[in-house]
């Protein structure tokens, strides 16, 4: 399996945000949705050999941990405002640290790092000042680690790079989406 | 500049489409806005070096171009629903055959031909069955063009190729707006 955390920093934790508004009032639950796009979606097909764990840290009651496992989900949809739409069911849900399964996804109160602990392979932190992708062998199960918009806090970033290494994009810091389709169509290229 | 061409065959024509439902009412505009998106945005700011043009073919008069020029656009925005908002703005207004310059965005009534005909650079179009981009050497000032989720009729596709070259991104198959990220990463990287 390919595995992308997204580690949001200010997406909300509850249902109480607007559809209409996944800017202000989700905590750019907009990034959120358009990573599971492009993490989960092939053309007409969805990646059955891949996972999307989403971190949410925003208001009122974080962490909350979002995982979308592409051999086995049910609910994914290829537009932004349908999938901040079962975000928003999935949150209404009552759970705790352990997973609870709703229509193939997972949902908990796991954090960034007690997910980590649970996954196991090789760790890449996506990083402006990581080794140039050209330069990495990346091991088969690679798990990416994805800042939003805002990146990664440095707390969480020191415990992943115990076990793994940063790797870098290029020069230009691209969106979160864009990362991933960009490692999506690497992983795809060299038979990952 | 780098150019980028989406064909869409059933994206609206007119400004009556709701933003809530951009997959049925708008003819999958929630494809042409997440490629607005691949295309014109990095992280935190445009790329001032990019074009990018959707040809819309849908109902009720096709065709109708945009052309969002990156070296001087104002409105552009980082999320699907916000750019769907200013298309159907753009599609109130009245124009014909020409340019019509909408607060940096400009929309016409030109075919794909026609717009084809308008730009200067190599011409690129995306398809399964081309050359695989690690063997293309890329041109400067290259002018990719995507069709949509059905892809680019066998007439556009001939039109394109009088002038260009069949290119492929691999044995899968993605979204738009993937191949849009994963082919600016590429440019990007080879310094084009």
């Amino acid at each position: 399996m390919r595995t992308f955390i997204l580690y949001s920093r200010k997406a909300r934790t509850d249902n109480r945000f607007k559809i209409e508004d996944l800017i202000e009032s989700g905590g750019r639950m907009d990034v959120v949705c358009s990573c599971i796009v492009s993490s989960l979606w092939l053309s007409h097909r969805t990646r059955e050999d891949t996972n999307f764990f989403v971190v949410l840290n925003g208001s009122p009651n974080p962490p909350v941990t979002i995982w979308f496992n592409g051999s086995k989900l049910l609910k994914v949809y290829v537009d932004e405002k349908t999938n901040a739409k079962w975000i928003k069911n999935l949150l209404s849900f009552k759970f705790n640290k352990k997973w609870k399964e709703i229509s193939g996804t997972k949902i908990s109160r796991k954090s960034f790092q007690e997910v980590l602990k649970e996954l196991n392979g090789k760790i890449y932190v996506l990083h402006e000042k990581g080794t140039p992708i050209q330069d990495v062998k990346v091991e088969k199960n690679p798990i990416f680690i994805i800042g939003d918009q805002i990146g990664l806090p440095s707390e969480e970033e020191r415990f992943a790079l115990r076990y793994g290494e940063k790797i870098s994009l290029g020069k230009k810091v691209y969106l979160a989406c864009s990362c991933i389709s960009i490692l999506n169509w690497i992983c795809d290229e060299r038979g990952i």
